[in-house]
C-alpha cells in the first residue's frame, strides 16, 4: 500500500444551497489527491502525457458518509493498493477533523492520446508501483 | 419502470484539456435528469424541500464507456426502477446520437431538513411511484 | 443590434450556501448564451475552430443585480452591438421572471489555435454582423 | 495597501478544451485568495457570518493577459486598498512564475443574512482595515 496526503480548504465555491460541499466537487478533490500520489510516487501526471500516454477514468464509486462545510479543511488520503494492468485502480478516503467523511475510488485505463487506442500501462510505471506497494 | 428524458447541449466550461466532458460533470447532467423525473413524476424537488425534506445524495457509481465532446447534445435518461424506502435509487443513462456513453446511478436517503435526521419518505410520494413503476 | 434568447434551469449544483447561483456559474451562462447566438447567427463556434480559430475571453466585467435561486428558469439574451475587430464584444441580460438580474459583457480576441497568434476576424463572419446589427 | 499571497495548483479539472483554464475559473481562485486575506486580516469570512453578515459579490471583472495551464501554481496575491463603506472592493492579481497573467477585482456589499437588506460594515471590520491599508 502506499498513500500520500493532502488538505484541501472548502470555498463557498464547493457549497451548494444544503450548505454542505456539492457531491460532484468530491470528484474534483480526488483528483487532487491522484495527481498528488503520481508525484509522491515519483512519476507525475504531466511525465505519462509527455510520453502520449491518458489515464481517463473509466469508472468512479463514491460514498457520502458525511458531508464538509465552507472552510472545512479536508484530509485528502489517497491510496495506491492495486498493481496497474489494463485496469489501474486509486482509492480515496476524505476525512474533517478526523472523521470519514467521503470512500471512494476510481478505475483508469491507459490510453494512448494520439491514437485513442488503450495501452499497456509504462513498464517503469509498473516497476514503481511494484516497489512501493 | 419510469423514465424521462432531457437534452442538455456541452458547453466548453465542460470540457477538459482531453477535449472531453470532464469526469465530474456527467454528475451535474444525472441532477439535471433527476429534477426532470421529480417534476414528470408530478413530485418536483421543491416541493419536497417545501415540506422540509431533503434527499441527499449517499452513492454514486458511474461508468464511462464513451465520452461527450463540446457541443455534443447529450441525452439523459433518468430510470426510477426502485420502491423509494430509507433509501431511494435512480438510474441514469446517457446517450449522444443513441450511443450509450455514460451509464449510473445515485442512491439518496431522505432527511428532515430542520432536525438533519433521516426520516420515512412521504406517504404520498411512495404512493405516486408505487402507480408509476 | 442581433440579439438572441435561451432558457437555463438553475441546478442545485449552480447554488452556493447563500441559496442563491454562485457567482462564477453566470460566466458558464453566459458561454451558453454566446454558444446560442454564434449557431443563430449562422456561424456556430465549431465552425471558427474548423477554421483553426479560437475566441478567448481577454476581459468580462458582470453586475450582480439581483440573483437567482435553485430551480428558477432565467432568461440569457445575448446581443451583438459592436462590430468584430481584434476585439470582439459580446454583452448579456440575465432575467428571472422579467427582471433583470445580471448585466455583463465579454471581449474576446481572435487567435489562431496552432500559432496562438493574435489575427483578424475571418472575413465572412465580419460581414455577416455587418448585415446583422 | 494590505496583501496576502496563497498559492493554487491548476487541476485537470480547471482546464477546458483549448488546454488552458477556463475563464470562470478564475473567479474562484479569487474566492481562495479573498478567504485568505480575511483570516490573515484577522476577521475570518466565517466571523463575519457568525454575526449574520454576508458579503455578496455585486461586481466583478477580470482581465485575462495570459492563461494559466494544468499543473501550473498560480500565485494569487489578493490586496486591500480601499476602505469598506456600503460598498467593498478587494483586488486580485495572478502569477504564474512571476509572470502577471490574471488582474481583478470584485465589489461587495455588506447583507444582513436574515432581512437580506444592505447594512453598514460592522464598526470593528472597518477598524482594523484602516489600521492595515
Amino acid at each position: 500500500m502506499f498513500k500520500s496526503e493532502i488538505n484541501i480548504r472548502v470555498l463557498y465555491a464547493h457549497t451548494d444551497k444544503m450548505g454542505v460541499v456539492y457531491y460532484s466537487r468530491y470528484l474534483e478533490y480526488f483528483e487532487a489527491g491522484r495527481n498528488d500520489i503520481m508525484e509522491k510516487l515519483g512519476y507525475p501526471y504531466t511525465k505519462l502525457e509527455s510520453s502520449n500516454i491518458a489515464l481517463p477514468v473509466i469508472e468512479v464509486h463514491c460514498r457520502y458518509i458525511s458531508s464538509a462545510k465552507f472552510d472545512d479543511d479536508i484530509k485528502v488520503v489517497t491510496i495506491l493498493n492495486y498493481m496497474p494492468s489494463v485496469r489501474f485502480r486509486i482509492d480515496y478516503n476524505l476525512f474533517v477533523t478526523d472523521k470519514l467523511i467521503i470512500e471512494g475510488y476510481t478505475i483508469h485505463s491507459f490510453v494512448n492520446m494520439i491514437k485513442f487506442r488503450p495501452v499497456k500501462p509504462p513498464e517503469d510505471f509498473v516497476e514503481l508501483i511494484k516497489h512501493k506497494i
